[in-house]
């Protein structure tokens, strides 16, 4: 692959701003207009996008829905500019947008360009948003999305044609549609309603009478959030538990090897703790917390891949020192953990690593390829969003689907 | 390209079975379910797709019909998983969906994914059945088709979403997605209806009043099929034979040099002579059987390349003895051929080696390029059925065509 | 990339001819069959592909004008075979088969096909008409287009399937549909009619009352344009200079280096003083013709950027004598052009060469990504005008649009 230089100078300054002053600039009369930083989403919005993705998958399941669906935005055109490799993200929006009758293009190689003769990345993008109607980027560039951002918000204070650009990933940055599906698939689970998202065997009332689990409620507040491995590095970490920490009463459990590079950052912990979130740090899941042990008392466990590919040979003696295998989960720990709660994985697994071994995959709590599919449909949820049809779509549903359908059996 | 490693050991088991204990896993309620074997078509399948296709292709003609036709399947979204070289398979395939109105994905190159961070091909696999329809796979591993059939299969038992596999070429192995165009390229030729396909310049009516085509009969059946060329490690040519030898009364002729990779092997022999057909082997065109130069006696002569590409360096020296010449089609032996008969070539040829010099293109007995066409058709015809929308063309077939309509005059 | 060897041998004698000879061969009842030669569009062409472009633009500004064009050709499956690299040509190809409701199908590397297996680039090609409705391709054989435009008539002569090829830029050569987006920016500007293509601050009649701007008229004739930069090597100069050689009383100024590489080619100068064009050649934008620096008596200016890829080290010494800084804008001289004028590239522009600095985007004269979004309307049209839907959508646009909508104002 050709290196993939890139000059951000010119857009240095707005850059090193807080992220608080540049989120206005990413909004339009209170709506998104660019999707580039997770912190971008209240848990309004978030309540929001969910209410959608729950109604396009409910659509989607009719032919008369899913020809509604279609028929949505079959005039929009996107461009996935992906040049960093990516099989998961990459193809979810790829259906997102089908699923709405978007019409799909895609660069992901800029050696084939025009950037070999000498163009600015900046002239690419702005062609792109001559040719499509929005700009779904992942680049190994960790701010190019945001620079892109600021190119069309310019574009349009000089009258231009402007397009919204949606982060895909960025560098070992930011992931906010990663950040969207996390937090969708815990919403999906904790509303107790469809015997899928939360494969529990038992409804929400038997589990309610359950003695382990009095006190039980619906939502993302007051539960217990775990996430195991590579916390220092793990950019879906950092971005969940920042939304996580929107919702009231939340503790978090941080399961990782005691280092700097690996374990949770001193200024996400402040960030947390100041939000009021009850914060745990654990080297194992077997390590107790007032004398329970943190694999028994977690709601959720977000497992994550050791990004090996990140390591720094300067690191290589302090981790070999490290006995990984304590991050990898086993059955048996699975069949410890509360029966209704979650496993989730952001996925790649590493099958040599070994985090969650396949013999998981049949477990009720193995939520990891539901996560992959609820990706499609909260991805769907905000292009309909970002193209402003999401009322329409309420307004259809509404319509259509009374209270007589049991539309939360979605099998699919 | 990445080295593309697969551990298939968790399947070996299964893979090890008999075809004839497998296909039954294949089907569902007797119809296919997955497509990765060519034993699992019978000779009611093949015609059943044969219709199929014949009536997809006759409303394509009209814009009515065309529109009939992309509005069966727009809600569904095929992945065309191809990580070994191919563009006529693939095109086709993709084409073959567009007719359908199915939206198609590709993955080509498995290096812009997620396995070079240690994924397993079965979580990929099982990505892909999270946001598309249908998998249509080529690998250079001949069983990864089999093995992710039997992981839906699996997945299914296990109440999780599953979709068909459709096996798009595996390895030196199956591929019976080319048999069934083979076959149906030969079912329209000896339907002796449509001018084009069998580019006959009489009649079935005036041929069976030559002397020399006596007792000639519509169909597949009590014809003398020739194959020339690469035998022994042929897999289109092992597929079609098989599948023509569902047919009563049928002879084969075998054109190939006298080496044991090269010429006909003695197990598909033998199931052949099991089956009743009489089979002959030749070492030229010109060779005589019971009196008659083969290339005299042929109702249709299956062309191939010889696959240097496979050679072993341990063959060079009986290779160098052969005259390869001889398995060389020639204006001047094609005018020996009779006048209804059908000259095949799975394609791609050799234009260095040149089993069929491009003089004989417009010879009204070649129906190589034809048959890349019928490809597409058939393809359709296969999705269509896949999804259970045949007996809906039926249906509207049978309504908007009645027999005023001169169909079988499809130029196109 | 693999070494994209060609054999147009077969076709030497035909591609030897004068293009006049040609140009009967690539038409059908006096409209265009194939897009091969730029020399192919009359005056009367270029008027008509601008009135279906302009339609287009409007009609895909509404809900229902859009839906309109969309259900025009989704029957039809287009093949863009892009073995050279390109972004803007491909990707606006690709749009412009969008909005009409086309799908695309595309090969981009030969590496991925049979070529490797001894395929000629005729059978891949012809395979390509096997399942698609047109043909676009850009290859770096600069006549491989010609060839198959070639093949396909000869096809058509024996009743074979065959489709419209369209010349999507071969190697140093012919770039019609760039001609034809260049031409169409320049008629879009001197209609005076969009505030947005002229970004005029001024109206036609205020303009006109401009004592500079006595005599001005709309339209392409009468008109001064400048060419400046790598007028030797750079096919879009010649093509566009030659299209506008078809309008009466115009003036062409090139500004170029002194080197028989670089500048106006002989052959060319005669072509264009021949058809009437008054010649000027000039070094610098500064020269002054008849007492008026170079500047400002441009009507456009169409800049381009230096070729350095096609170097011959023979010329370095001499390329080392020359002050290329001459033929780079600079926001000091744009602000001495005519108030009106438009400044053109044919992109991508060289950030390190600085043709035109960034500083110059927001300048109303700069249309080079106006220029680049016209591309994919004109593309949109020219595949209207193939596939014969240019008279329905005529139909539909008097139909539904009356002189009260102001379909002028077309923002984006």
């Amino acid at each position: 692959m050709v290196r993939d230089e890139l000059d951000l100078a010119e857009y240095e300054a707005r850059m090193d701003r807080p992220v608080r002053i540049k989120i206005p600039e990413l909004q339009r009369d209170d709506r998104l207009k660019h999707v580039i930083f997770s912190d971008q989403f209240t848990a309004d919005t978030l309540e929001e996008m969910a209410n959608i993705a729950d109604m396009i998958r409910v659509l989607a399941k009719s032919r008369d829905g899913y020809r509604f669906l279609l028929d949505l935005l079959p005039h929009k055109r996107a461009m996935l500019y992906f040049t960093q490799p990516s099989t998961r993200t990459f193809l979810s929006f790829m259906a997102a947008c089908q699923i709405l009758g978007i019409t799909c293009n895609e660069v992901r190689d800029p050696s084939t360009s025009s950037e070999t003769k000498g163009e600015s990345r900046f002239d690419s993008i702005r062609t792109f948003s001559s040719y499509f109607d929005v700009i779904i980027m992942r680049s190994v560039h960790s701010r190019l999305a945001e620079c892109c951002a600021y190119l069309m918000n310019d574009l349009e204070d000089f009258n231009h044609r402007s397009v919204p650009i949606v982060n895909g990933g960025a560098g070992a940055d930011e992931h906010p549609s990663q950040a969207l599906l996390d937090i969708y698939t815990l919403q999906r689970t904790f509303q107790f309603e469809s015997t899928i998202d939360s494969r529990r065997r038992l409804g929400f009332d038997a589990l309610c009478s359950d003695t382990r689990y009095t006190g039980l409620t619906r939502g993302l507040s007051g539960k217990v959030y775990g996430f195991c491995g590579d916390i220092g590095r793990g950019r879906t970490v950092r971005s969940l538990a920042n939304l996580l920490s929107l919702y009231p009463n939340v503790t978090m459990v941080f399961l990782a090897p005691h280092h700097p590079k690996l374990s949770l950052k001193p200024e996400l912990r402040r960030k947390l703790v100041d939000r009021g979130v009850k914060v745990h740090e654990v080297e194992s899941l077997e390590d107790q917390i007032d004398g329970v042990p943190a694999i028994e008392m977690l709601d959720s466990l977000y497992m994550t891949r050791i990004q090996r590919e990140h390591d720094d040979p300067a690191d290589a003696q302090a981790f070999a020192q490290i006995d990984f295998s304590r991050y990898c989960l086993t059955p048996q720990l699975v069949s410890r953990m509360k029966e209704y709660a979650a496993i989730l994985h952001p996925f790649p697994r590493d099958k040599n690593f070994g985090e969650i071994p396949p013999e998981i995959d049949n477990d009720h709590r193995a939520m990891y390829f539901r996560q992959a599919r609820n990706g499609m449909w909260i991805r769907a949820a905000l292009l309909a969003y970002l193209f402003g049809v999401d009322r329409q779509i309420s307004r259809y549903f509404q319509t259509e689907y009374t209270e007589t359908h049991d539309y939360n059996e979605d099998v699919l």
